[in-house]
């Protein structure tokens, strides 16, 4: 009889997947509830990985000539009420300061005074406050495009919080741009879905589906809205950002005006785009397993950990030396045109505690080092894609060769899976019974698990929608931008359809 | 007669100096007043060399062992009463969120709603919120030191806002450490303040003096505060950063215990040090002048312009493919270990338009191209550290031969000057009337013109201090560190005094 290998994560996926979730993060030491309800803390380990996104993101925003600013965390509440539909969308998750001091309550605790006359929310996102400032910036057609983007905590109340995936207070950046034709602002919109897409795809590793929303899943306030969605492992999909086609709509709320080369005055033509530390849940939740994180190699905050395994002083240097002669090659390497991030862990502790820890906050590339790797000048190297007890014996000549190419691999290896996963997971359904039964959990233990994604017809009413997500909690996650002409029976009312589009469970 | 040169700000520093500074910003194009009181824009030129700030003291944390983390902007009122004189230093300036929604009121607008128990104030800093994290993280003195920093938004209400010194909201990093002996925690306040110093005087150009502030300067909750303090050219104190030994004052409010090597439970050694925006301020009036900003080349967003001179599309060729064979060459200089950020502005203007904007936004090198310098094989140079009609003509041998070499040079001319003039108003005095006399405006015009900075002896008692700052607006700046041991009388009341003090009027 084999032995059942045990898991570093208790429940597993199987088990209970929010479950899971929950414990990959604290075994990964990536973040916590914080004491304000509905607020994360963010740890080192999860911040680390968000400044690897924010930085790679940061680059591809500059290359496609965006400029970074900032604007007010404040919005007073009567700019905020200026565009009818987005004031509605937030209204009733928004944070409202209407004091600036505390004073001595007479009874030993303070109370709020210095009562504001117009009340200030915390920005839920910045399109009042930007375009207020737009509205001055552009006068005239040589001032466009504007191509701004900013780097900010944001605040939408939360009454169920989840870590990463929905917290009251959230980071991320907000692209805002101004152009003077409709088709600019539509390409502008198309390309940053496009910048997203690539930065998912061969930053991540998480295969993604473009498409735009549907009327009712759109932001409040655009004309149209795009977005790439993710299925995660549980096989329901997560949006992982989203690039608005504003209109005029905004640039009507904020007076952006500006004097064309004709000489008249027009209404100039927006977008906005947002991704958020939301795709750190992504990252978990695509490609974790039951022993925890597992970090592409693009985003990771650590390629290689080395573990020195000695039992006395005199195998303590020689193991120590030997690693640093290593590691001072390693230091000369090169992967994704930076530095290979490596660290040597020499805590105090028991080798297996250390190699499971590392594990378990998904390093790419383990290295065991003891007295007789020394003597036959060999490392042996563990991998995250690979099963945590199958190490291989290298020597250190090969891997110093091939060690960019290895975390190449893994990233490759990472995305493959998760693109498999995706595509064996999604189904087009043309029968009704077919769709319900697609899903329909098949395991009472673990309501959450179903069929993935369907691609089906749908003849685009709203009725149809909503009966669908009554139902069965299954919403149209996007249409497709792929998607070809193909006359079809709508899903839900049997009418005519000329689409698929991709249903699903969502996060 | 002469031409007067003009400048291109007014008012000039001479003429008005706080008006100078508006106008510089303006002029540079760095930020605004936003329609939020209090709180500003920061505009992409302002923002770049904040990004530049950020970089650069980012890496110096990271070498001295320190990670960053995130931690809620909100902070629950109960948490904030916990250090009794923590709250009273902030509860005057505090924004507070009572609500967690809007709704209808009936009359067409919106009114707050979903009021909250526990309101929430809006980070003015953060000890109580990171020390309510920290007292989980510290169990033993394995778990110490802990290191972290973070990089955020704070709010501090503000009556009277000024444009990155004093502003409602503002960005800052804030560094929250935690040691098991109070001798590690007095060392890492020093180190910070040490970092802190190099990256004033080495990337900023900002000579500083570092010293302890008195007891009625340090911050509320601190049992010491060490600063940083600049002279700005009218010759006013600007406080730049501060690094906080805390001792147990906030291990006791927020419970931050651990056990020693001996097996015992006891409290840690806290400290906190921050710098913001504000010395972006800093860098305006420490080395602007009546035609804009001058930035230090190893903190400019660039360091090279190259403005193309034509008067046809034959001449436009001739002088783009020239421009074209010198940037080929430039891009593979460095310069302070990063590639030279230099742009060639191309736009259909007026070139002395585009030359002036560059000089305002503070540019380190001009270099003007047109056809006659193609035949010539040079080029035109003008250096933001010399006067903006001074240009040399350089070959362009001597040009990339000298590049990196040249900006090391304005960096250091800009620095020398700064310091020159620190030095210079700095003076030792050691008679009242002649200490009053310092801190008396010459010029009724431009009342805020006075002496500098006074180097006097100082008895130690807080009422001399007051009395100080009630007849003269001036305060003791600091206990420079590297004041010697001397006796002297206090340049208030007489008595013996062991130690000299830095007085200045400040921002």
């Amino acid at each position: 009889m084999a032995e059942q290998e045990k898991t570093a994560i208790t429940p597993t996926r199987e088990e209970n997947y929010p479950g899971w979730y929950q414990q990959v993060i604290k075994a990964a030491d990536m973040a916590e509830n914080s004491e304000v309800r509905g607020c994360m803390v963010i740890k080192p380990w999860g911040y680390a990985i968000w400044e690897n996104i924010q930085k790679n993101l940061d680059i591809m925003f500059k290359e496609t000539g965006h400029v970074n600013a900032y604007f007010p965390l404040f919005i007073p509440k009567s700019f905020f009420e200026k565009e009818a539909e987005h004031v509605e969308g937030f209204a009733k998750e928004c944070a409202v300061v209407t004091h600036s001091r505390l004073e001595d309550d007479g009874k030993g605790g303070l109370r709020p005074a210095g009562k504001l006359t117009d009340e200030l929310i915390i920005r839920p996102t910045s399109e009042t406050i930007i375009g207020a400032s737009f509205s001055k910036w552009v006068n005239s057609y040589r001032d466009l495009p504007l191509l701004i983007n900013q780097w900010a905590n944001v605040v939408r109340w939360e009454m169920r919080p989840r870590l990463f995936l929905r917290t009251t207070e959230f980071l991320w950046q907000e692209g805002h741009t101004v152009h003077a034709t409709k088709e600019d602002a539509i390409e502008e919109t198309y390309k940053m879905l496009n910048v997203y897409t690539r930065f998912a795809e061969e930053y991540l590793a998480i295969p993604v589906i473009q498409g735009e929303k549907t009327e009712s899943e759109k932001f409040p306030g655009a004309v149209s809205t795009y977005t790439f969605e993710a299925m995660m492992q549980d096989k329901k999909a997560l949006q992982g950002g989203t690039s608005h086609f504003l209109g005029l709509n905004f640039a009507k709320a904020s007076n952006i005006k500006f004097q064309n080369r004709e000489g008249k005055e027009e209404y100039a033509w927006t977008t906005s785009w947002g991704v958020s530390t939301r795709l750190i849940g992504a990252l978990i939740m695509t490609h974790g397993d039951d022993n925890g994180l597992i970090l592409p190699p693009r985003i990771a905050p650590l390629h290689v950990v080395i573990i020195p395994i000695y039992r006395n002083k005199d195998e303590q240097n020689k193991v120590g030396n030997f690693i640093e002669s290593i590691t001072e090659k390693i230091r000369h390497l090169k992967y994704n045109d930076e530095k290979i991030k490596f660290k040597i862990d020499g805590r105090d502790m028991r080798g297996g505690e250390k190699l499971w820890e590392w594990i378990k906050k998904g390093v790419p590339i383990r290295l065991e080092i003891g007295p007789r790797d020394v003597d036959s000048n060999s490392v042996f190297m563990g991998r995250r894609d690979k099963r945590p007890r199958e190490k291989v014996g290298v020597s250190v000549d090969d891997l110093l060769k091939n060690l960019p190419s290895i975390l190449d691999e893994i990233q490759n290896n990472i995305y493959q899976k998760a693109l498999n996963f995706q595509i064996e997971n999604t189904i087009k359904i043309d029968g009704k019974n077919s769709f319900y039964q697609f899903f329909t959990p098949k395991n009472k233990n673990n309501p959450e698990i179903h069929g993935g994604f369907a691609n089906s017809h749908w003849c685009g009413s709203s009725k149809c929608e909503e009966k669908i997500k009554d139902d069965l909690k299954v919403t149209i996650r996007c249409i497709p931008l792929d998607a070809y002409e193909e006359i079809g029976k709508c899903i839900c009312c049997g009418k005519e359809s000329k689409k698929r589009v991709i249903f699903a469970k969502a996060y």
